[in-house]
């Protein structure tokens, strides 16, 4: 019989029905012996209903005023649960994170944890209650209430399941697991049984929206057995875990992501001197835009052509900002390219095979898929394409990498 | 400079543009000097919709939860109050009951308060903060969230006064204070400056709806100076306080409340034994039926005849709980009427002024109004008449007891 803790998300809450089928769930894992301890988050739309209001009173209003009001988007969803459970006849008992304690630091809207309080939920647990806890927030040192920012539910679950040292946190969302790939893209694209943490991080960053990276980072940490499942069908989800001995036998890669939210920008004719890349990219950082891949080519006659990606919503301020920047520097010319796509193999199993980087250039090689940027990293390769060549690309890497058939 | 508790209820702060009217209302007391501590209600409706999605779930929900759940209601007016203040330069702070911390006994639903925590607001006044509490909820002393029931947030406000040792609670309501009796009926009436907690105990309980009988009691128990005015328009309202030393100066009569909603059972032939009384009444209470005004006359031949009043919705199920005590002892007949109305004279001038009856007696027979019931009490003369007489009697009365004129 194990501790496990679940997180249901605004969706699976999102009308006293659903909030009725949460409770049938949780019924037959406590019925099977299970102890349980419940996150969940608002009912779905109430968290905007209540920034709306708030608004309403000021676009920008007072970040501590708003947690006080923001916060009871989840406090509605625990009482309902909890008479949900109630009436079915399991013992049960909601908390608001001030009630628990979750003690958070002071920084409203994006508070961080700092401590939780196990002694009502333990008192709890013991006797055979289910403990339901409000996601996404939490209280200072001086009482006021606290959220955790975006995400903060998943955070919420991570956090009660490592203070209570839970054997497993379940998150339920909408999709029943984590997929070697976007379905929409690739219709073979199979649920996976098993996946590290690493590896989840990879797929979450690149664009696979089922988990927030925060949470998983968390759980990493703290080595907390994650399990993602669908809060609307059965099924085993994908468990996210630490790399274990039997690496050796998982396939060389896990799951293929991509994004189109990125575009290209390349300086031409740079001088080719220390210093240069500081440059061009100080000004960029100091505007606060996110770079991700940056390709330098080894340059001829002591000049050089220097290229990354930003978000795409970023690139006209990134080019009116490099205007200046390629006056100062001498630079021949600033391009701009939002006409591209990013693909990412991911897999802790390429650190012990050769060849993956020569295998994936092979197989888009054969499609004439034109490479325009490679990066790499230990569990990742990426590269930048074409964005009409997209769904090409990732249909071919899931077949070359035999992600199309289950895992031997 | 005085220390003033304000309380808005949920009409006063129904919407967004409502809480910045009643923000604008504090900024200006504020700004006169004085400390303020506000307690709102949630936004009217709100709470319904709350109790609502419980019903949803379970048409008789787990208590504790239903707290949790309600309570969040006047969470989300206090932050968006805090809000509006803040916005135009007020400095300001949102307490719930729980943060008080309000501490009340674990009867959730109706909950009584224990004491209150006075450090934080002090701190917050200290600094020429306005303080906003969350009314109607508290905490236990687990720290479960518990609400106060019908009225609670005026019984906040009055309780807070009386913890800081506030110079006056005021009550703002839709309208701007008590009146002598109900203006739909009588024209001529007039709000009144001043009226005792008595006064208003008798005028509220008979139908007066201006204020909380339990926030009254409350008040008067502890001296609190209690006002009633409107959150829409200006006005001095109406004080409610102790007796004072100008009770000479009042007028005998204060005012005249009246109810329909009472309806009226006579046993007839009923053997005029000790005992009788209670053996009428006794299984009527058992039902749960609340008696009103009760009247035995004088008995001849061993026999009399025993009136009551009970709540017209009540009427039916009485007449059938009388049926069998009738013939347990043996009466004539039992029967009904719900064409009654009640009319009271309500003043503490009435203790030193004889002859208040006779000339309430005189009006009435002047104008051929038959009297039903008679009953009285130190500070109220209380008459069932038919009930098509009603409006003629209360205006007849508001005349003869010079309530059409102000007061000397």
């Amino acid at each position: 019989m194990a501790l496990i803790v679940q997180k249901y998300g605004g969706t699976s809450v999102g009308s006293p029905e659903r909030i009725e089928a949460v409770a049938a769930r949780v019924k037959r894992w406590h019925e099977q012996g299970h102890d349980l301890v419940v996150v969940v988050s608002a009912m779905s739309g109430e968290t905007n209903r209540l920034i709306g209001l708030a608004k309403a009173i000021n676009p920008d209003p007072d970040p501590r005023e708003l947690d006080v009001m923001v916060s009871t988007g989840e406090q509605v969803t625990i009482a309902l649960l909890a008479m949900a459970l109630l009436k079915i006849g399991i013992g049960a008992r909601s908390y608001t994170g001030h009630q628990v304690t979750i003690r958070t630091d002071s920084a409203h809207t994006k508070a961080r944890i700092e401590s939780i309080d196990d002694a009502k939920m333990r008192a709890d647990l013991a006797q055979r209650k289910v403990v339901i806890v409000a996601g996404f927030q939490g209280a200072d040192a001086e009482g006021n209430i606290t959220t955790l920012g975006r995400g903060g539910s998943d955070t919420t679950g991570v956090a009660l399941a490592a203070a209570l040292k839970a054997d497993e946190c379940q998150i339920y969302t909408d999709v029943d697991g984590v997929y070697t790939t976007d379905p929409r893209v690739v219709p073979q694209a199979r649920r996976l049984d098993r996946i590290t943490f690493e590896e989840m991080l990879e797929m979450a960053s690149l664009g696979s929206k089922v988990l927030q990276i925060r949470s998983v980072e968390f759980a990493g940490k703290y080595n907390v057995p994650l399990r993602v499942l669908s809060s609307f069908g059965e099924g085993e989800g994908t468990l996210i875990t630490v790399d274990t001995e039997d690496t050796m036998e998982q396939p060389v890669i896990s799951g293929i992501a991509f994004t189109r939210d990125e575009a290209k920008i390349t300086v031409r004719g740079v001088p080719d001197i220390p210093g240069i890349a500081y440059r061009i990219l100080g000004p960029v950082g100091d505007a606060n835009i996110e770079v991700d891949m940056i390709v330098q080519n080894v340059g001829a006659d002591k000049m050089t052509d220097f290229t990354f990606t930003v978000a795409r919503g970023d690139l006209k301020k990134a080019l009116s900002v490099l205007e200046a920047v390629a006056r100062d520097i001498g630079a021949r010319e600033v391009t701009g390219d939002d006409k591209i796509a990013k693909v990412s193999l991911v897999g802790v199993g390429m650190r012990s095979h050769a060849g993956v980087a020569s295998r994936m250039f092979g197989a888009l090689a054969k499609d004439n898929i034109n490479i325009q940027m490679i990066s790499t990293s230990e569990i990742k390769i990426s590269v930048v394409v074409e964005e009409k060549y997209l769904e090409l690309a990732v249909r071919t890497l899931h077949t070359s990498f035999g992600l199309d058939q289950p895992a031997a």
